[in-house]
């Protein structure tokens, strides 16, 4: 948190900024986003006068601070995630409906799973996953379908770093994990229980792209040990193939092929 | 789209870049992306480097760049919107399952209907909304409901404007609209038939947030003719009124207050 040093650009002074809101800060003083950004104080009230002009920050009664409707729509409209979550989210709530429990749909990205959308089952108790969050890929069953349809190189890599033990149940032997990979691969399903947190379960699956690479992970969230996979996988199967098949997929025959060749 | 004027900051310009995208050009090369955002071809370059470095554009295969998975988690994590959208989906899919048309939530920015949530239906043709997409106030159910609730000075300066006429059915006198948004105030809902395209129908009604203020309208969008309102009504009223609850709203008497005062 050390003061932003000389040459850092505007825009990675704006990012910092910006990356200072979270879930449990979504209001703050200009004087606590100098704080928390680690940006002198001068620097942060004349980025965030600029940022106002904008619409990017918008200004609370109290004086405080939030991020910008602007921002939110100038991201969503383009964003790739839109047309994904656009696809999908018709077929989540399919889903949902017969499941009763949490319905996400996640990416890979920066070495993570990021939720781009998730309906959540007001009952539901044992669900951690939240729209633009983010969790660790050995943690959840969207992580491990995503891995096991990466290519090989990054699969390797991953599995050449040390992994966090979140509860008995993790996978952190790399022996392991590629077994499960491979497994993943073979039947088109995960379903890991306790992972992340020992009261809960993931049942995920692959949504397929245009070209036919794997480009998300639909998922429920279970309680652990009422898994009951054999009724619920078909249902996960049968919505991501409707969102694939919505994005342009055709690759029912290679969908077949890469199965048989599924290994690393 | 003149050459950026000396002296615009970085912040500006960087919005102007990421205006250019939209849902018709969600990638493009850095040269259109000089075209479309007006800004010279080597301040495009530079800061498209930086935007890249940042992950708030991303690079395509074919060197195209598009918004950046980073610029839209920066948004989403921490807006007021993603509060809102949380506590409405699951109230807004009960919706949508019983009267099978798309259901949407859309709040007031900037003089227009922004929309934060949509949920569409695979069968519905006739829904001209989308989600971060903005629509015209006195063109939508939502942009009417949200008018009568808005402070009786935005109300006036909003009917002093030339509006335009969508179709036959559009309301663009002033006389005429402050008796309608009077009736919406007065009966809690609005059911406008062809309003902006005349093949469609719009039914509406408020949500309150905390401090019983209207911040969102709950509105579904159905074929002309078809509109059912005395069906579709009650089911948008009970829906609103758990949104509304789940924010924090306790304004049940206030409301029925609010019902037989208002009138501007």
């Amino acid at each position: 948190m050390a003061n932003s040093p000389s040459g850092e650009s505007v825009i990675s002074r704006v990012v910092r900024l910006v990356e200072a809101f979270d879930d449990g800060h979504r209001t703050m003083s200009v004087a606590a986003l100098s704080r928390r950004s680690g940006l002198p104080v001068t620097t942060t009230y004349r980025l965030v006068d600029e940022l106002l002009a904008e619409g990017l920050l918008e200004r609370e009664a109290n004086a405080d601070v939030r991020i910008g409707t602007k921002l939110w729509e100038l991201a969503s409209r383009s964003s790739r995630m839109m047309g994904l979550r656009e696809a999908a989210l018709p077929f989540m709530e399919d889903v949902q409906s017969v499941v009763q429990h949490s319905t996400t749909l996640g990416i890979l990205d920066s070495d993570e799973v990021l939720y781009i959308e998730r309906i959540g089952s007001r009952e539901s108790m044992v669900d951690i996953t939240k729209v633009a969050g983010r969790l660790p890929v050995h943690g959840t069953s969207s992580g491990l379908v995503l891995l096991a349809h990466s290519p090989a190189a990054y699969q390797e890599l991953f599995l050449s770093r040390p992994l966090q033990k979140f509860t008995d149940s993790t996978l952190t032997e790399s022996s392991e994990l590629r077994r499960h990979l491979a497994q993943i691969r073979q039947q088109g399903f995960a379903v890991m229980p306790g992972i992340i947190v020992p009261e809960s379960s993931g049942i995920a699956v692959p949504v397929h792209g245009p070209s036919n690479a794997v480009i998300a992970a639909l998922s429920v969230v279970v309680p652990r040990n009422e898994e009951d996979a054999s009724s619920r996988v078909p249902v996960l199967m049968a919505a991501a193939r409707g969102i694939s098949r919505s994005l342009g997929w055709r690759g029912e025959l290679k969908g077949a092929l890469r199965q048989s060749n599924g290994r690393i």
